[in-house]
């Protein structure tokens, strides 16, 4: 992706997305930020539509001072259930945190977990993320993750993963384990 | 899988495997680590046919107590290049360390990290690895990463992800970029 600023001499930093229907988006990009943060970058999360803070990395992260992560949404479980009001007002919120990031550009590379289904649910449009993108800092990385990426995020992106489910423990009866799924 | 000890009380520990030809294999595996150190459990990492320590989860991991990071070889590039004797060796090696860490049990998590390829270039058989693991303690979780899952890992997993590329900024002539790729 061009951005804005990318005429200067700075790399412009990628457009990374990992979709699909498996397991592993997530937690890869939370891999991502390690090893970025291995290389003393600055990482932030924007976790979109999930606000329960019992998971791992919420957990993790917080005494990390090279990531930052947010959420804006109070949830009692890791379920999302179906897309309401709550969730609406909470991307809103998500929205204004990524564009004062981008303004302040502090960090290396910016997360945004799971926007692609909120994008997908309506709650983002994908048109108004892509422009907010556009003015970011030259060399700032962004990774989209969720299930069902839009094709206009694809096709702005660098880098696209399909985690593509072979075999669920779901599908045998097996539940979420904690420190695994989150 | 049904392990050794899985008629104790405790669960029986997930086999995960992260294969495919895109990007996020490694990188998810290293996210799963965080999630369980969130939840204060103690994961093992050992990486297969690698030795190069220039990586942003070897300089991460070496000052996080829950994560122990393990390598055999000596490299000084993340290439891998053709399969040789040192290769072979390493291997051994790492079979050693995973024997070991099996039999001490103080592992949540054992991550065989670049294993599948170890395996599909010769390096280690299928066989000896799950001999090794049935013997592993109930509640032990197994990671396998790497390209060309062997349809034998296939068989005893719960859980398999293939990561495919559906889009790969080397296509484009963008190289691998540190604290991201590596």
């Amino acid at each position: 992706m061009v951005t804005k600023n990318s005429k200067n001499k700075k790399p412009a930093g990628l457009v990374i997305v990992y979709t699909g229907e498996g397991k592993g988006k997530t937690t890869a990009a939370i891999g991502l930020a390690i090893r970025a943060a291995g290389w003393n970058k600055k990482i932030a999360i924007i976790q979109f539509i999930k606000g329960f803070k019992e998971i791992g990395e919420w957990k993790f992260f917080k005494d990390i001072k090279q990531i930052d992560i947010y959420q804006t949404l109070e949830s009692k479980s890791a379920a999302m259930g179906l897309p309401d009001d709550k969730h609406k007002l909470s991307c809103i919120k998500s929205l204004e945190i990524l564009r004062k990031l981008i303004s302040n550009n502090k960090h290396d590379i910016l997360i945004l977990d799971e926007i692609n289904n909120a994008i997908f649910y309506d709650l983002v449009e994908a048109g108004e993320i892509i422009k907010i993108l556009d003015s970011r800092p030259a060399g700032q990385t962004i990774v989209f993750t969720g299930r069902n990426a839009p094709h206009e995020i694809i096709k702005i992106a660098d880098l696209v993963t399909e985690m593509k489910n072979i075999k669920h423990p779901y599908d045998i009866g097996i539940q979420a384990k904690r420190g695994i799924d989150y």
